[in-house]
């Protein structure tokens, strides 16, 4: 059942950088059927971080009112790879990694999607039998200027770094794509903008209604200052343990906690966000309880229910010293015969970046064992050794020493 | 049998721009096998002048040595047409069309080939059966910033004029026509250089032995200032009778002769070409009695050795009055019954553009009528009439004027 126009337009366009256009999606919408949303990743192996959930949020807000989600993976180009050769970590997928990556990605987006308004979908259905002359077709649908005008494409040619030829296809092929599913919405990155844009015109050039355009912000990691990302190492997994979850939500500031809450949360809408920012900045709500509850939320969507709980109280005892730390999950970590001393253990348990980082804290007094402030750099922690440590206030892990077997 | 390889190389470089590389034709001359001499036309309508006739020559030459030229037509692209649709001029051929063309290039160009030496082929060949994924695959074998060195493409870039994404895998589809075909060498007009060495880079990044590319000058028309062209009506087709053809090259200026003798005589060697220089020079041969030869060497090409000879005397006939001018071949011009003034019959003869011109030429008494000389604007030529008509010394036609039916 479709839900009312104007709360269907809210839903949609909650958290959402640009909507193109914005009174033919209100058309679109009044025709009374289910729309045909396209969103189209990456075929390379994934491995999702909640980064990545703020499409599929938006994709499962347009399946819970009642449309069609198309998740498409781009298996086409990635089985053709990097043809240039220079990029060796770009090597042609198989159609067996395809099916496995395929895999992968069903096990983590249906978290998310509900997996029965979800048409999975594969663009080597329609481009494997493409012809060389179609492709050409294609091609002549756009101008080299135009290309030009793509921000990347645009500083790459002005430092006089190389573009290949193919990368002004691919563009196309993407747009193409929605020729080929009749997509009435194509979801995307707002760094997608340019692509989505060439699918539109693409429609338009053959005849049929053009794609509406929505774009989603890069949702900042937990630093609160660059994008989410693996290599930047400041992302939740989706895969990872509920503390994790928990633990890593509970570090982000306030501000980036309202817009987390924008374009994470299913649970509190925008109503209820801002009569909770209201009564934080009334000084009658902690804005650490707000944050317990997008934890909870986040632990529960990508675990269950009682993981979350699990976690939260766990997280509660280390932080706040109500409960029992026995709750948290335990890392192993292996340890020679002679045992470690503070500084290597506080590295192994991912808790300090260097042996020189963790002896700094611990002269500063900020490392605790089981909620004590410990200082003795010289001591050895011998294999059988079980604890909580922790540095700083939310930094911590449940660690047990693991003989390294001979 | 292949001849001298000093000979031979002598031959193929006689009124070249560039051979890219001399000492790898050498080289690949000494393999002692024919070599294969590609070079590539256009699939539509083909209606040659003896501008075209410089790569036929050429081509001839390589036969003439032993080696197997490879008459290439890219019906492939003339098929797809222009996708823009901007250029309603470059309609999609059809198959048959293409077939039509061909047969149309064979009646024109064994004139000049030798048939039993030529490989007809087309690169719909294994361009039909290409797949997108392929085509993509060659996008990537170049650059953007490659392919906008190409002249025009980068003065349109500059000029912001347009340039369709499909306009740059045109170079590589002929380029990889020099893959497919294992081609030895490529000839082509200056103007193809950058298309040429797409063939050599394709090529090689085949792994295979890179084509030498041979450019031939684009041949200047009988103004000899422009290059010739059917638009510019300085042109000689080479369907043309033989009187025309020689009284077309009989108009050309004595050094515009030189260059025409060095592209497009087979009779006179670059040596006996120096030695008639020499003796124009030295006042010792008429330069009119070696355009003589050129215009003869022409029209016997075209059609034979008699109609040339007849061609011939024609010419003599009216500019020189020596002979029979009933030899010169009858133009017949439809005629209405109350007959024409000599101005319009000027202009229906094709000897001036306009009245304005034909009346002008008669008050500078530069009219004739079977080589006396005519002044007489009122006078009216009814049906029935036939003579010589003439402006000046070199532009004349025989006439006669037909009734139109009712």
């Amino acid at each position: 059942m479709m839900s009312e126009l104007s709360d269907s337009l809210d839903l949609i366009a909650r958290g959402a950088s640009d909507i193109l256009k914005r009174e033919e999606l209100q058309a679109r919408l009044q025709l009374g059927r289910p729309l045909r949303v396209k969103a189209g990743f990456d075929p390379t192996a994934p491995d999702l971080h909640i980064g990545h959930t703020v499409l599929l949020n938006k994709m499962r807000q347009f399946q819970d009112l009642g449309h069609t989600v198309i998740f498409l993976i781009g298996d086409f180009t990635g089985m053709i790879g990097d043809p240039t050769g220079k990029n060796v970590t770009r090597k042609p997928l198989t159609r067996a990694d395809v099916e496995a990556n395929a895999r992968t990605y069903a096990q983590q987006v249906f978290k998310v999607l509900d997996r029965d308004k979800t048409e999975l979908r594969f663009n080597s259905e329609w481009f494997d039998a493409m012809k060389a002359a179609d492709m050409i077709r294609l091609a002549a649908s756009h101008t080299v200027a135009r290309m030009l005008e793509r921000d990347d494409f645009s500083k790459r040619y002005k430092s006089e770094q190389p573009i290949a030829i193919h990368e002004f296809l691919y563009p196309l092929v993407q747009g193409y794509d929605s020729v080929a599913l009749a997509a009435d919405v194509e979801l995307g990155g707002t760094d997608q903008r340019f692509n989505l844009l060439m699918g539109r015109a693409l429609q338009e050039q053959a005849g049929k209604p053009p794609q509406i355009v929505l774009t989603m912000p890069l949702l900042e990691g937990i630093d609160g200052v660059q994008k989410m990302s693996k290599s930047l190492g400041n992302y939740i997994g989706i895969d990872e343990p509920a503390i994790d979850i928990v633990t890593k939500t509970m570090k982000i500031g306030d501000e980036l906690m309202w817009r987390w809450f924008e374009l994470l949360s299913f649970d509190v809408s925008l109503a209820e966000l801002a009569r909770m920012r209201a009564d934080v900045d009334a000084g009658a709500l902690n804005p650490r309880d707000a944050k317990l509850r997008l934890a909870r939320e986040l632990a529960a969507r990508f675990h269950d229910a009682h993981a979350a709980e699990q976690a939260i109280a766990g997280w509660h005892a280390v932080v706040r010293g109500e409960g029992d730390t026995a709750l948290l999950p335990l890392h192993e970590i292996a340890t020679p015969s002679e045992g470690l001393r503070i500084a290597p253990l506080l590295v192994a348990a991912g808790l300090a970046a260097s042996n020189g980082e963790a002896t700094r804290k611990l002269r500063e007094r900020a490392v605790r064992i089981d909620g004590e402030v410990f200082e003795d750099a010289q001591r050895v922690f011998a294999p059988g050794f079980t604890g909580v440590l922790q540095i700083g206030k939310r930094n911590f892990a449940r660690v047990r020493l693991a003989s390294i077997p001979d």
